[in-house]
């Protein structure tokens, strides 16, 4: 108890409430920042990007209300942007989101709007929330609580425009073949590390490296140049291109020990500002590229959608220049890597369905929940964290759950995790599923062309893409008639780290998913917010927390919520 | 060092830009709070209200450059409130705040935003603070400082239109003669304490009090009900309607203790969660009145400006019943209080000037400063500290300062510890003030037609009226067309305490005033970030922080520092 009065559980519900509110205010500055550049397109301003996928920007419109019909590309593009400023900067109090009406289902939507967790814009939700625990006011850990659940659908509605506008912009990723792990670095190539979360440098950097081939041919780098991902901004670039992934999270400062990296190209979030003390003892030039993300250290070049691409030819040419500064004596590489399929996006997994039911896509998908051959859904999201055995709990739960006859879809570092251990290959399907899994699958992958099945877990993207799981289970929900709570999807952060992941598994609950977490959150010295965030959230939102360190328990209750829901449902 | 490389200079930046962020966000709230009752009043919606100082709300359109000539009231209020409506929803990168244009001289504006310090927004501030201090973010400490700065700026334009909006609503404070200290709390009367800091909920409450004093003396309490102010929301009420001030915020709790205090209503920031303990052991009643800000234990009545007179009501009903459980034997009263004259906002200030020269109020101020007869202006912000003996670094500072010849002002904590020292009097300015100083208050004092000087610390108003102070400085930088920075102006926030206070003293220090603080604030761990806040900030912004613990030595720096910026005026 403090000396003002507030006792542990006000303490605990107070922290915890300020972690969902900086992690949504980390995920709507993301999304930000592409409205920006979206808008900068629009009206003309940036002319290095464009709508590249106008298909994504009309279904986005839609969902949204706004009229597409006989417009041009451009003035739609303009009722989204301006649609999502007001996500922004709406003063009226008795409005809420236009990203989450067009999310979630109807139903959902009403429901949290009744329960009084929807600010009238982000940025409100996430100051109301900094106003509310500062000192001498809110003193009720579930008032707390439910002010932080109101950041943290802050959180969602930033993710949600974060993805979809990236996807307007970058275009709406769709399976492709890569690799993943430290043995994607090569020797033979000037090597560039794209770290952080925010695919807008990255796609730059992209771009101007096609165009620089021949000049890190002519250094004598015969493999010209090699891009390789890092944490989130590795996800998109690795689902939009094909770019290997070369380390999530925790062993970003390892990209660098292989010698053989000559720059690392960071933007937001994530990123360990040790790199740049590892990269002293190497040749690796550290970029820095927003001006609000700095590193002591690093190189800064600032990148803005208006000078993206000449930004980026300048941050290849540092690459180039320190590939002719490496120490032979310290390169050591690694051969570990492993294959993988990724690139599922809500689109793509429609696509894939689309192919037994042109008509009606997402039956296929009903009927194998409604038999059992699939028992339900499995969403992994979340970091590393050095709490844990990087990775071991995405890997031991998923292969258990697998087998169970669970899909497996997976972002951020939980889809690195996935993607280096080899489970994102049809191999891993045929080895780890269930049988009725495996028949699903096997369907799919046949009906797309593939020699086996699709792969054991869905890449769905970033961590920031986690709306597009939401998207899915809304589809799902809206055929069925239900609600988000109805359904047996459950989400699960085994390996939590980042207050982002804190405001994610709020919000998965305030939808009404069961949400798994691995390790210990900091609310354990309150048993009062724990009763609120398990017991007290179940009856608000249907959704609520669960904490089970053992990976094998952890699948088996996981199981057991599929399976009460399933008995919900009546199948 | 953290494992992910977050170095003590991170981790201290990060830390205090945070309180600087959830600083702004309380004092914005506060603002936003009034700015949706000005709203309703002005749509019509609320009834309770209305705009009982036309001629400040004339003033503040026409700094706002709103045309007021020729149009209603309603019509005016109306642009007022949808330009302080953009302030918190803002989305354009290359628009800033309209209050703090209309608040700052232009050379102060114009060299804030070449820095890069002002947000779009309000909010917008608060929250890309949170998201550049969240994991792998900014990990640049004079970055990070900026961005803090950035949101505190917030704090102060969240201030400015709450001080100014409450003078709309509830009236300019004008000077009037009350008491302060716990002697205040009567044996005779029904005690209502009102407690926290937006003096929407008090300003119904003293409405209703005055038509319900018969109920009170039908119960036996001879004098009727007596309202007593705690914290800020008391210097609201005691400026405004003469409340007598019963405590600032250190011995709020102590109010009950006199067994006689039959409810304690509060609203918003600084309440101490301990009440509703000390409240169990006497009869008293703790109304909680803003649905974001409950205390477990409290009875819980939303005041909403919809319903605020009804909800009044039923709070001075609920004060009613408990004066009959009163128990006899817990009732210790004090006999401390002290008569102070209060109420001076800025408009108060000029007028009394304008009672020596009615064509050029300011004159004679300037004049005063000019020949060192005032050396100098203090103003003393900030809370109360356990760390202190409360409220004994400002009796120290602010006589050691009053008999250099410095004029005093106060705001929130600062402003009770002054008045309870009995400092407010005509009596304190004859017994402390240096003769210069004191023949000016004396002749001011003579004009306004009192029987001796004007008291010794002008009491300005609660802690969001620091605002106050800022209008007087930009008068004077105006009228000598110096910015602020150069003035012999100076800040004490001798007994900080709360993020608001860091917030405070951060926008205290980029408007240009060097800003002392009486106790270590939370950064000393990196002396990265300690000469940021210091030398840093001098070359910027022209403010800085100093800190000095020991009274007699700060009240020295200080005037050494008003005789520093004395000769940078040549005067």
């Amino acid at each position: 108890r403090g000396i003002c009065g507030a006792d542990r559980h006000t303490i605990a519900a107070r922290q915890v409430a300020r972690m969902m509110a900086a992690g949504a205010s980390a995920h709507a500055e993301h999304g930000r920042h592409i409205l920006y550049a979206l808008k900068k397109v629009v009206d003309g301003s940036v002319k290095a990007f464009s709508i590249r996928d106008e298909a994504k920007l009309v279904a986005v419109a839609r969902r949204m209300g706004i009229t597409t019909d006989g417009r041009t590309v451009n003035d739609v593009a303009g009722d989204v942007v301006a649609a999502s400023f007001e996500d922004f900067g709406n003063q009226d109090e008795g409005k809420h989101s236009n990203w989450l009406r067009a999310l979630l289902p109807a139903k959902r939507y009403e429901r949290l709007k009744k329960l009084g967790v929807m600010a009238p814009n982000i940025d409100m939700g996430v100051a109301q929330l900094m106003s509310r625990t500062s000192i001498g006011c809110d003193a009720d850990p579930l008032n707390i609580i439910l002010g932080g659940i109101r950041a943290a659908l802050g959180d969602l509605n930033g993710m949600a425009l974060a993805t979809e506008l990236s996807d307007v912009l970058f275009g709406t990723p769709s399976p492709v073949v890569t690799q993943a792990d430290l043995g994607v670095v090569k020797e033979t190539a000037v090597n560039i590390a794209l770290n952080g979360h925010n695919p807008l440098v990255a796609e730059a950097v992209c771009r101007v490296a096609a165009e620089m081939q021949d000049r890190a041919k002519a250094l004598g780098a015969a493999d010209g140049i090699n891009l390789v991902g890092v944490c989130c901004t590795g996800n998109e670039v690795m689902l939009r291109h094909g770019v290997p992934l070369a380390a999530n999270y925790l062993s970003q400062e390892m990209v660098m020990m292989t010698g053989a990296m000559d720059a690392m190209v960071v933007d937001v979030q994530c990123i360990m500002p040790g790199i740049t003390a590892v990269a002293e003892n190497f040749h690796t030039v550290v970029v820095t590229t927003h001006d609000e993300n700095k590193i002591p250290g690093a190189v800064h070049r600032a990148v803005h959608p208006e000078n993206a691409l000449e930004a980026a030819r300048e941050i290849v040419d540092l690459a180039l220049g320190a590939y002719g500064r490496r120490n032979p004596k310290h390169i050591h590489l690694s051969d570990t890597k492993e294959t993988c399929i990724v690139g599922f996006s809500a689109e793509s997994i429609v696509d894939a369905l689309a192919r037994v039911n042109p008509q009606d896509p997402l039956k296929p998908l009903l009927d194998a929940i409604v038999s059992g051959a699939i028992q339900g859904v499995a969403l992994f999201a979340g970091c590393n964290t050095t709490q844990l055995d990087q990775d071991m709990n995405y890997k031991m739960i998923g292969r258990e759950l697998a087998k169970r006859n669970v899909l497996l879809l997976a972002t951020g570092c939980g889809a690195g995790a996935f993607a280096k251990d080899g489970l994102m290959t049809s191999e891993a399907t045929e080895r780890w599923a269930g049988d009725g899994l495996k028949g699903v699958l096997t369907l799919l992958g046949k009906e797309a062309g593939l020699d086996g099945p699709l792969p054991l877990v869905f890449h769905m993207g970033s961590c920031v893409d986690n709306s597009r799981a939401v998207s899915v289970a809304t589809a799902l929900a809206e055929k069925l008639g239900v609600d988000l709570s109805d359904l047996p999807v459950v989400a699960s952060a085994p390996e939590a780290m980042s207050e982002k992941a804190v405001s994610i598994g709020s919000w998965s609950v305030a939808l009404g998913f069961p949400t798994h977490l691995g390790n210990i959150p900091q609310v354990m010295g309150s048993d009062q917010v724990v009763e609120i965030m398990t017991t007290g959230a179940k009856e608000a939102f249907g959704g609520y927390f669960m904490v089970e360190q053992d990976p094998v328990k952890a699948a088996q209750k996981l199981y057991d919520v599929i399976l009460e829901r399933r008995r919900g449902l009546g199948i």
